[in-house]
């Protein structure tokens, strides 16, 4: 689906596909990536996802924040040090103040964990306590629900 | 409830209160504790718990393991830079081969978030796959569900 | 040696020992704390040090930071899971806009790794460079050089 | 240079160009990331030059390993969230059982941080004390010193 920006036709972003590797200090005596790191990969596809729609998580304007409402993961299989693997970030909903993702790790297309993120928008202005606010539209008309 | 091991009575442990401080590289540009970090805390609060049942998460007999099958928080209010905070860890439950923490950080009797831990006791073989088993009598038999 | 501030006599600081135990995360896949922890261990005591000052390195004061300008490790041991050890900090040299510390992590009596950390005091004010300043005296006048 | 191996000709590694983004559980509340995070950035063009090489720094051998006997870093300027920088990494010194890396971090040019790691071949068996071996053969004829 297509939006209409300064009279151009951009495409609405509601997924990203982030191909990474594993690195050493990512792994825990185990030998496998410790569990926490899930969280930063599907992360770091976050914040893509952001890029990929010309937004970047941390927005110029400082009084607006992104924090973490709740989030979880299911671990199907261990990666190893060195392990190539792409994490699929998608946007399963949008409401007028939150913003809830799902996201499927995979290797050699096999599914390694599954995890969900959901974030609110909030104002954060100094001395006043922080609130949820609505989206603005310049960020909102830059994502859509994804398919399936 | 108690145990007898060598004849001597032994608690059963079900829940462990950590004392923390938020350390500065737990902080994000946001200026608050990273999301993915309570998953540290709780961790760290599991393997307290294992040692007050007088065991280690990472047992001599090195052919076992307790690797996660799922986990989720929930979060209610930020943690700053030097917050003194507890960590309460519960066990919810334990069936033959799994055990399923819940645990809840509070700071000056807040709550800040609550989260929950799933994992199984594991058989790690050289050259066989990973499978799951029931836990060894003497760590089940250290063990017992919280109450309430 | 002591300082009196507002007519009560108090301890200038110099050093902090802090009693630590290795945490899972800590670990990677051969099976000791990876070698960029102890650079976090140093951290840490830095900081205690400064609350033993009665001081946050995070002052009230948004504008005045503390970047880091050179650190080091050398390690003698390797530390494992559960390892209990100290780490132990002592301000090295003082000038007026820099302090240096030194930093030894024992177990058992046994040294485990010597560190260093530079930092400066600096500056920050939005839309301007940050800069080095002294610093202020009532962070100057909490600390001095420890002995030996 | 070049060296022999089964009749082919293959260019000794002795650099290596990380391109890296910053992200966001990489910075702390002073906005910018934290100092031990350039360690790890180094560490991961190591195991990229390593990989250059045809080789891993976790060998399939698992009686060998590479622990880090120092390490260090200074530091120029600050790196913010989303900036895109390089990690180039140079073989400096390779000795019998050591090999030491220089690192220089540059943005848009303009030298990040400079920084060194030296670390040594060490033969690890079970239930025996770790010591320093020589380079094996096919680990040592893949890499030379740097020029300059």
């Amino acid at each position: 689906m297509t939006s209409t920006i300064n009279g151009a036709t951009d495409k609405l972003q509601s997924e990203y596909r982030l191909k990474r590797r594993v690195q050493f200090a990512e792994t825990d005596l185990a030998g496998f990536v410790h569990f926490t790191r899930f969280f930063r990969y599907m992360e770091e596809a976050e914040h893509a996802l952001w890029r990929e729609a010309g937004l970047s998580i941390v927005p110029p304007r400082a009084e607006i924040g992104f924090p973490r409402l709740a989030t979880s993961f299911e671990y199907f299989r261990p990666l190893k040090f060195e392990d190539e693997f792409e994490v699929c970030i998608r946007i399963a909903e949008i409401t007028d103040k939150t913003m809830r993702y799902q996201c499927v790790l995979t290797k050699d297309g096999e599914k390694v964990a599954a995890g969900s993120l959901t974030m609110a928008c909030v104002r954060k202005v100094a001395d006043e306590p922080i609130r949820m606010i609505s989206f603005p539209p310049d960020i909102r008309d830059r994502f859509e629900v994804a398919n399936g």
